[in-house]
């Protein structure tokens, strides 16, 4: 088996956790803000220095290419975002882009024979934190969301669009360089767990199975608002002590399914939300997540089923959004046991609860993830960590299992 | 008895709430705001047309003065506020200045002998909508707070002082003219009753025995932060969760005091609110009002009692503000009450759960409330509402009621 360079991979995190730093351990590094593009320029200097081609598509997205020895073969692609949210760690997202380059280093270093050309991709906008959604620019690529659309999103907190940022960026390159099926084999992307099953169970390696399905809705309660010092409490319909006890059921009656389902009441908007007055609105949001679909429709029908009555306040709910369960490629999921089981790391199957570009690639090409352990489960916040020694073990099982995929694959 | 005039009242009413016109049928009229200052121009036109000398003080508080047929004898003073809160209605503070001028008004027209002087009040920022705290110029006057730092105070979404609102106000006058014991004998103030409990009850008058007594307290719940998608339930620190515990478990247990407490969770506030992230601090508002000072005791009682450990959050609390009970001098009720009487009127004793300037006035001479009803107990609101009908009823017990302060007080 072999092994990156555990002091180069340390070097690679600390770098690039200049560029946005806070000063308190984390970074705000936005989506084509002064910031990203640092780390962009930082990202070409390197890949170019170790004499690979880059090209950027018309998203701005990244691809640094290593030829392979064999003419005619499609690229292995592996990567993820370098940009974060508002005040996030150092670790979502540019792991997954700088144990790539180590891998890639490490087989440029030491001269390890490959076939495919090799490539480290950056994809733009991940997080979504400055111009929403989420995962943007990896869903305008497989037909997710309309580019025209995406192009007039305004940023937050700003006046910029994206297509005003994309312009200025300086990396915008021709639509056919975009990652496809008739150019690329298969997608790596390298990541922190952001959950804390790897740290508690004490294992080094997560092989990432897919990305669960997911249900997203707004759960309404209507009231009357009215005076806090006049009106008997027979009289009131009250919508936030309806809501807490609607969050209160919610939790009772999913917390009866499967014990993997995960589900979370987020974000809360009451109305007129002032201490002196009776609320007459409150929105929940209710996010959940499992990878089996049929325990998601169980989720559904709780929802629906919910009265629509609760101390005299309507209950209403509103879908927002949904996603299936992605299932990753068997052989990739092969390729990175193989691996972790070469090198020896403790590892489990596990599902990502999160959302990746990983999982709109996984459309196009066989694509997998490599999960290594976040210290406390923590990500999207400023101590978000992982250990160098953690960072290094992706990095080697990402090194092996690619070499595989590019003996076995065409 | 006597009675005041209905058209006039009613055309009151319907003049002056065009300042500050929404046209959806309520007002806003923020303290000394440019609409404000057209309703005390409307105000000063009217109370000079009807030969009564005009005062201001230097919290520009107005108090229109028509002198009685006794020389040395204080002056009886009536009033309210004319400032509304945001989205505000025709009725709250400006009704209680409406009809005490009907009953003096009437009393010029019709000649009606009075000892006293008879002095119209109006009361600068009683809302707080505009600059906070709410009944902030009685509150000065009676020394609740230090007229230096509510000058200091900024208005809510701009940049100005209420020093400098007042400054440019036009009524400003002087501190001596200030309310006071040596100059006035007694104060009422008519107002709806903000509640539903008149309406209900199908009465037509609230005699006003006092202000109850109220809490507020500020909740918090502390858990942690985490991915929505990838932190198993079990692992999970929720704060909104706890929180709606918290919600519920008020609700249950301060709904076995007296069936006249009050309590209400008006305001809630999470962090981060983002509808993929566990929330890891939610605080929200309890406040609670009751005659019986003993009753509220049990409110604090509960919630010194609340679990400290909630769902793995920790609970903690902080008092905000509190006051005791006012109660209204029982020679001040006995007129109400004998008017009301006198006219035929149904009526029933009551406490105001809101706060009002009488409370403070009634610390330093002896006052009283009368309430008229609130259509669907709603205040603070564009349909606010009380009848042509339920207006004049007031009117008419506020004259008697003066009448018979003025033929028995010194």
């Amino acid at each position: 088996m072999y092994t990156t360079d555990k002091e180069r991979m340390t070097e690679k995190i600390k770098t690039f956790s200049k560029f946005g730093n806070l000063g308190n351990g984390g970074i705000t590094r936005l989506s084509l803000s002064s910031h990203a593009l640092e780390a962009r320029a930082e990202f070409k200097r390197r890949v170019l220095e170790l004499g690979m081609e880059l090209e950027t598509d018309d998203l701005a997205n990244m691809y640094a290419t290593l030829p392979g020895s064999e003419p005619g073969l499609k690229r292995i692609v592996m990567g993820s975002h370098m940009d974060s949210v508002r005040s996030g760690g150092n670790y979502d997202g540019i792991y997954g882009v700088l144990s790539s380059l180590e891998a890639v280093e490490t087989i440029v270093k030491e001269k390890i024979p490959h076939r495919h050309p090799l490539t480290v991709m950056v994809w733009t906008n991940e997080e979504g934190a400055r111009f929403e959604p989420a995962m943007m620019c990896s869903g305008i690529v497989l037909g997710k969301f309309e580019k025209e659309k995406m192009l007039a999103v305004i940023e937050r907190d700003g006046v910029l669009t994206f297509g005003d940022a994309l312009a200025s960026s300086g990396f915008v390159g021709e639509e056919k360089n975009r990652i496809n099926s008739n150019d690329y084999v298969c997608y790596f992307e390298p990541h922190i767990e952001q959950g804390p099953v790897l740290e508690e169970e004490g294992i080094e390696i997560g092989v990432v199975e897919g990305v669960v399905g997911m249900v997203n809705y707004d759960i309404i309660l209507e009231g009357v608002s009215s005076h806090a010092g006049t009106t008997p409490q027979s009289y009131r319909k009250d919508a936030l002590r309806a809501a807490s006890w609607a969050i209160m059921e919610l939790w009772d009656k999913l917390g009866k399914l499967e014990s993997s389902l995960v589900f979370t009441t987020g974000q809360i908007q009451c109305k007129p939300n002032v201490h002196t007055i009776v609320p007459n609105y409150v929105k929940f949001t209710l996010d959940s997540r499992h990878k089996d679909m049929g325990v998601l429709a169980q989720v559904v029908d709780i929802i629906e089923n919910l009265p629509k009555d609760v101390f005299g306040c309507k209950l209403s709910y509103e879908e927002h959004w949904g996603r299936k369960t992605i299932k990753f490629d068997n052989d990739m999921i092969g390729f990175i046991e193989n691996s972790v089981n070469g090198l020896g790391y403790s590892n489990r199957k596990m599902y990502s609860g999160a959302g990746h570009d990983a999982q709109y690639v996984a459309e196009m090409i066989p694509a997998v993830m490599i999960f290594i352990p976040s210290k406390d489960g923590l990500s999207h916040t400023v101590v978000e960590h992982s250990t160098p020694e953690q960072t290094w073990h992706g990095a080697n099982v990402l090194l092996n299992a690619l070499l595989e995929a590019d003996a076995k694959m065409d």
